[in-house]
């Protein structure tokens, strides 16, 4: 494959955003379609930011007191028809085993599309006393969901994810918690992913199947949709009553308890590509990018470049996850492999360089190219990765802000929507009528009940009557 | 609960020891039952021991060069049919899928009992040439396997466990891969989980469904059973005609590739349990314990005691993984407890203690008890630790040696498997006839032909004919 076939490969975002998504997506080798219908295979550069993502909020959970664990990935039929919502929500797009070997189940079981119902029956066994509370748990696992169109990262049949359950004394302890992992998730998108987010409530008509409320992450993407990076629920004592999760408290009463969970995925992985990625690529943000630097030697046959290029890798090792690429490849070929696999720097190195004791740098944001004295490549490398990842993040923001919008009436909201669609405020009368009706109208959804309220206006965008809250809307992935 | 009722609540291994055995599971919360027949939940303190596992596996697996990916969980059943010795393997245990939420599929999907076929798939699409090799993919996940009777750790419906995949370019290179691999698991093995073994070659009855051959780590554990630890498979190039698997080799010629895979799974919790602990509970090596060091203070309510304790801890964090215990409960409860949960130091430390400017550190191997100057912690407990990490694997390489037995006939044989059983090392004439017999006879089977060999007898154990090779037997789990 030469220079030429690999970049033009990928459509422009601007002709058909949707090409040029699964463009990135095979040509930085991602991932790969497999014989099951509507489930992906994760390739080595794809799983390994998925390795990232999963240790930075592991270690966010770890600080925040949960544990790890880990439950059956079947739930019997029974089981899952517990809490009478949650099964509604949910049984429609699960898989079911009714075989195991040659012989037919007597009772069907699922294959997880989440484990509320497997952590409750747990807990009803280890929860007996108040000092058995809280109980802070985590899973890393993979789900499944019966999606009849499916795309990659952004909704397949089965999924990688991680998902939270606690169940607590109180419900101002289940809310906190709530509240806290929202935060959680929050902090890590924006200082780990670069990517800014919208914080609100959903409507009782989005909220999770189960939750009493539910809080979540809303992100926008160059096309100027959503996507729901996160949410995190809390369940009041609704599952509780439904397991009989009971505990006695101090004064020997029996209470139930309060409950939560919450949830990220590999769809992050699809807003990693939509928030910061361009023509020539994937953009990755430094710190979820398996190689943060490539050293590509120019005129490599020449004496001494191969050498000084493992030299720079040895040293830049110390400093960041770097390789140094000696392959066969012209160097033109390489510079578009950085720029597709969205490696933030590039370090050139020719013998004209190593005269002149330098290097070039070429930031993957913008092209920048710099000279470097080989003396300072271990203070600058850290330097320029650190101001990519604050710059991502500012222009990302920046896309956000001019993508949101207030309407205060239905012409406005549907013209911007159509216009220049991003997030748009309007405000609500809280009935779920008009909450159909605009996205009838518009194709729109409510995203969420930002806590950053503002007054737009008095009465509902959609019918006219007495708002009672602000709400972001949008068309979402 | 009192400290008397934790400890007598363990059953002797000399009395029952199966009962011991899972009195362990439960008692040292590594894992509980669930809803799911034959599924396990892995509560945190045995998932903190897997964690510990995957990363340090997953280093070993990284420094010889492979690459983490994910497959789907499903295996269309048209795929695993592909090769035929395989699907004769598995298909009368997997778990089949019928439905996707209301709708019955028009092929049925079974849940991955090993995902051969799945990367062989992969495998199809993306090697084209001799550039494209070798492949060294490793992926961590869950599979299922229908069993009819599962004890926790040992034989479940569901278990995590590695799977690693490899495509070669020439037999000699997967030949050399799948021997690297056995030797990454048997110094995992011994470094890190303190587990012994005898590394050997499975019989044409013992290999896996659809390999040339399988190569194994055998353990043994406190009752004289084995348990296989590890395996290696040589597929050589069958499944790459059954999948069709070619590449251009330099010559323009089309190839099949030559393959391998390995694998270890979370009953190795079950190997650490029946291979270190004793009455008192759970006795893990240091490295694969989530608390390594526990902090017990005594007469806490005294001034200055908790704060102390948390001096200790905090200066411990620096050398070891460290908790202090400041709870209510009393120290004897704390002591019965580090003993169940086979913490391998507990270090207690009292008003008088602090006086002397002292503690008493008490070894989980032996209850070996030191009075140690509080100036010296940060050097005494690494070194202590790293002792028990050696004591244990000696005294496990005692243990299976002292339990390695010759028999040059089948009383001899019979005899010794019924009195002290453990590994019997007999010469073999290579006719699964013998082999079955023996199985009949004795009930065991045959472990491996050891890499090292040594000449018992002229002739087979059991048919009295010309022997080819010395075979390792043992009850197995």
């Amino acid at each position: 494959m030469n220079d030429e076939k690999m970049v033009n490969a990928i459509t422009s975002m601007d002709e058909d955003f949707a090409k040029w998504y699964t463009d990135i997506v095979k040509k930085a080798d991602l991932c790969d379609y497999s014989s099951v219908r509507g489930c992906m295979i994760l390739r080595p550069y794809g799983y390994a930011i998925w390795e990232l993502i999963q240790q930075d909020l592991d270690r966010r959970f770890k600080e925040t007191g949960h544990e790890n664990v880990y439950m059956p990935m079947f739930i019997p039929e029974s089981l899952l028809q517990k809490e009478k919502d949650h099964v509604e929500g949910f049984a429609p797009e699960v898989a079911w085993v009714t075989h195991g070997g040659s012989e037919k189940l007597q009772e069907r079981i699922c294959v997880r599309p989440t484990s509320e119902t497997l952590f409750c029956d747990h807990y009803k066994n280890i929860v007996q006393s108040y000092r058995d509370l809280p109980k802070l748990y985590n899973q890393w696992c993979s789900v499944c969901r019966w999606e009849k169109t499916t795309r990659p990262f952004l909704r397949t049949l089965e999924f990688l994810w991680q998902e939270g359950h606690t169940a607590h004394a109180t419900a101002e302890e289940a809310e906190e918690e709530t509240v806290r992992m929202m935060n959680v998730y929050a902090d890590f998108l924006k200082e780990f992913l670069a990517i800014p987010v919208v914080k609100g409530r959903k409507t009782e008509k989005e909220k999770f199947a189960g939750a009493m409320a539910t809080y979540t992450l809303e992100s926008l993407m160059h096309d100027g949709k959503a996507l729901q990076a996160g949410t995190s629920h809390n369940f009041g004592d609704g599952f509780a009553k439904a397991f009989g999760i009971q505990y006695t408290d101090k004064n020997n009463k029996l209470q139930y308890v309060h409950q939560t969970s919450w949830g990220m995925t590999t769809r992050l992985i699809g807003a990693l590509i939509m928030v910061h990625s361009d023509n020539n690529g994937l953009v990755l943000p430094p710190k979820a990018a398996p190689v943060q630097t490539i050293i590509i030697p120019v005129m490599q046959r020449k004496a001494g470049v191969l050498e000084k290029a493992e030299e720079i890798r040895e040293r830049l090792s110390k400093v960041c996850r770097v390789k140094a690429d000696g392959s066969d490849k012209s160097p033109g070929w390489k510079y578009a492999e950085q720029e597709m696999k969205g490696i933030p720097l590039r370090l050139e190195i020719g013998p004209r360089d190593i005269e002149k004791n330098q290097c070039v740098i070429v930031c993957r944001l913008g092209r920048v190219k710099q000279i470097v004295s080989l003396d300072d490549i271990e203070k600058v490398v850290p330097e320029l990765l650190e101001k990519m990842q604050n710059d991502l993040y500012e222009k990302a923001l920046a896309h956000k802000e001019a993508h949101t919008f207030d309407a205060s009436n239905m012409e406005e909201f549907d013209k911007q929507l159509k216009e220049n669609p991003g997030f748009i405020n309007a405000m609500w009368c809280g009935d779920e009528e008009c909450e159909n009706k605009i996205k009838e109208l518009t194709g729109a959804t409510s995203r969420c009940m930002p806590f950053e309220q503002k007054h737009i206006s008095d009465n509902c965008v959609c019918c006219g009557k007495p708002a009672k809250v602000m709400v972001s809307w949008g068309k979402a992935y």
